[in-house]
């Protein structure tokens, strides 16, 4: 038996592969990671959890205990914020041969000036920006790239430019394999491919679109032993759905009311609201937090398909924003997304770049920081607050998916004033207090003391 | 008593101020923290440690406990890296006012590729790139802000336009504090400054040099109630310390033969080992590690201190480096760095900017990733392996300052070959195999598995 085929074998047995639609069970995904049957996505279940003693409180209590005191643990899987949580997540063969850099474990912050601005009492953010590769991606990396090593896989790959391809590099390195990366011609973040470039992926150009790019992937996985990581990979969500599990345990297992995501791909939204849904079943939580999305005007995909076709038919947009991270037109997810809203009664808006702008400045003037993309938490916040959907008393829960090193040339334009140029009288007035360029000052005492004084009288007003 | 008096008070039995140079000893220092006497720099010292069961082989297994049985509290002084060490910490009279982003718990990763680049036969990083803003900045802006608000201030400032800056930014911002940055006229590398400005530092441009600021800084901390954060305050190295203690228990408390740092301003490699000379005084190790410090040619200030001066006197140098978080030829902390070099039996050296940008995409490669500056630990192993100071079979621990997203445009134009356009034939042959520029490929499954097969022969062939 080879490595990967005794992989695939003990694998097998923790947990099977379903189709979101038609409901057909897999010991194994294809190549492409879609149902044979209907095309559609697949998710990873656990037929096991109902057999045993799942369900009783004991286990639930028991679990808790035994992630908790991981964290005296020396080993790498618990020095791990995923594989810490390694019950709810498919079983390898082979634990101690996990690909991790140590990801998860990530911070919860207080941002008192952000909940003043969105007129809540009190606001938290869980800030996956602050895993390795500076994204939330890092966590589901873990594991897919786990699977794809044990299975006996030597390369991986994605089509990204951006955080997907800079996670899969880094992980691809750390164990040894060879990672491959498509980018479409036109432009390019150049910034954030530096690091796919630096954890050495093998980086194509093709002369096509990025959905060309994908559909050259697709071919290429079913004719060639590469392992497929773009997010319509469930193994990805399995590792994502931890930062909820992660969220919980900080929280000491008081649920919040509101948990807020940015919709991109919309595959972290479906991984939280996938974990949440397991953390109830198996009795850990007794109600679930509302989980709402929120996107970029320019790039609502989730929006319009509530909207305009009741959340039964994707509407894709030709996507554009600032926000790179969420500049997704054709959202991957969606239809897990639909589900996860239904089932936590969670709202989905969208914001416009004015609105992230700020919001991203305020994100940072709580010493916290993050990407633009993220960003759009805290903007819809204010929204669902004034819409009378989030109350001023409730708890609530920003998740910020990346890094403010993530993105410094939209910091550094937004407080020089280049960024939103096109802004309206109206906007200018809200973006302008926010942007804080530096002051050209005369080289002596006086002058400098003239500043700060002024700053001192501005803060008293205030 | 004003809370800034009773601060003083409480915390002035913990610990007093020492001149380096002429030994006197105070209870508070001076708004500048130089000795009134001789001029001199400071350092946090602990009377107490004498007196008490300090040095009983009892207490150092007893710490060694509590430290880590700190991993399973909830406290937030207990999740700060820095603060779970508070024993060997200013004791400060509110330890709940701290202030902290969770910095510190940074992770030790191994480098396989790097040690067979450098001819040794395992070697480990510590990254301290993987702090909330970065750099290893934070773990000693946490101590030296902390002290500040407990004293009463409400500005904080620091002439800086990178990783300082930053740090302290996002620091004060969390604490409620207000920041000040000078910085210089001219060449300011504005992506790093993005931070300072996101995080909501009053940040002043002046017509003058880095020295001018400094200055005038000075000249103000004199007259207004404002904290000096540039790395002649003790209290941030005494923060920076905890990088040792926290390496030695990630170790289990064997000491490592050799501990590699850059050198810039060299604070860093003055409170790693005065952390490390503590632990071996209070009986938690026996043996120092050799620590070492590496320079760019380009800002070799240490270098020729040591060489031309017998290290008796500072050699400042006109620096110039693309590492620019070591861009520093007048370096503050270079008497307490030839004490360390000395009591440790380290070695210090200085690479090139080809060695360095050879040795950065190499950290990269092993999925770790690091600012250029950090490379320079790397690109000196080498050096000292050749020289026979460094053993194959040694236990060598390099220690990364910052995170590879602190400069993307530099990683970025290595791998374009647009860095080191003056390169020699002979450094461009060992620079051109390490630069992974995209591949221009047509758009079809031929053209792309051609390159597959080309990348596995070219590993194969390795």
């Amino acid at each position: 038996m080879t490595t990967g085929a005794k992989a695939r074998a003990e694998m097998k047995g923790s947990h099977a592969l379903r189709c979101i639609e038609c409901g057909t069970e897999f010991e194994r995904a294809g190549a492409e990671f879609r149902c044979p049957h209907c095309g559609d996505l697949l998710e990873v279940v656990y037929p096991g959890w109902a057999a045993n003693e799942a369900h009783t409180a004991v286990w639930a209590s028991q679990l808790k205990q035994t992630w908790w005191e991981r964290n005296l643990s020396r080993s790498t899987e618990d020095a791990s914020g995923v594989w810490r949580f390694r019950e709810l997540l498919p079983h390898l063969p082979e634990p101690r041969r996990i690909i991790t850099l140590r990801e998860g474990n990530t911070p919860l912050f207080a941002l008192p000036g952000c909940a003043r601005a969105a007129g809540v009492d009190r606001l938290l953010a869980k800030h996956q920006g602050m895993n390795p590769t500076g994204s939330f991606k890092d966590t589901g990396m873990t594991v897919a790239i786990s699977v794809a090593r044990q299975e006996g896989f030597s390369w991986v790959a994605c089509a990204s430019t951006g955080n997907t391809s800079a996670s899969m590099a880094a992980y691809a390195a750390q164990g040894g394999l060879r990672s491959l990366v498509l980018i479409p011609e036109g432009k390019i973040a150049w910034g954030k491919l530096s690091q796919a470039l630096d954890y050495g992926a093998l980086t194509c150009q093709l002369r096509t679109d990025f959905d060309g790019c994908l559909r050259i992937l697709t071919e290429l996985v079913r004719r060639h032993p590469i392992y497929l990581l773009n997010s319509i990979n469930p193994y990805r969500l399995e590792g994502q759905k931890t930062a909820a599990l992660e969220l919980l345990e900080q929280l000491e297992w008081q649920v919040p009311d509101h948990i807020i995501v940015p919709g991109g791909n919309l595959g972290n939204c479906s991984a939280l609201g996938k974990g949440l849904e397991e953390l109830r079943r198996l009795g850990l939580i007794h109600s679930l937090p509302r989980l709402s999305v929120i996107q970029a005007e320019g790039a609502n995909a989730l929006v319009r398909t509530l909207r305009e076709k009741g959340g039964r038919e994707l509407v894709p947009v030709q996507a554009e924003t600032a926000a790179t991270a969420i500049r997704i037109g054709n959202p991957v997810s969606w239809k897990k997304a639909v589900r996860v809203l239904e089932s936590t009664g969670g709202s989905c808006e969208q914001v416009s770049e004015a609105e992230i702008a700020i919001a991203k400045a305020e994100i940072g003037r709580d010493g916290v920081g993050c990407e633009p993309a993220s960003a759009v938490t805290l903007a819809g916040l204010k929204k669902l607050v004034k819409q009378g959907f989030v109350q001023r008393h409730e708890r609530v829960v920003l998740t910020l998916t990346g890094h403010l090193l993530k993105d410094p040339e939209y910091t550094l334009k937004f407080h020089r004033r280049e960024l939103l140029p096109e802004a309206s009288e109206a906007e200018r007035k809200r973006l302008d207090p926010c942007r804080r360029a530096p002051l050209q000052v005369e080289p002596n005492l006086e002058a400098v003391l003239r500043v700060l004084e002024t700053a001192e009288k501005t803060d008293a007003s205030r």
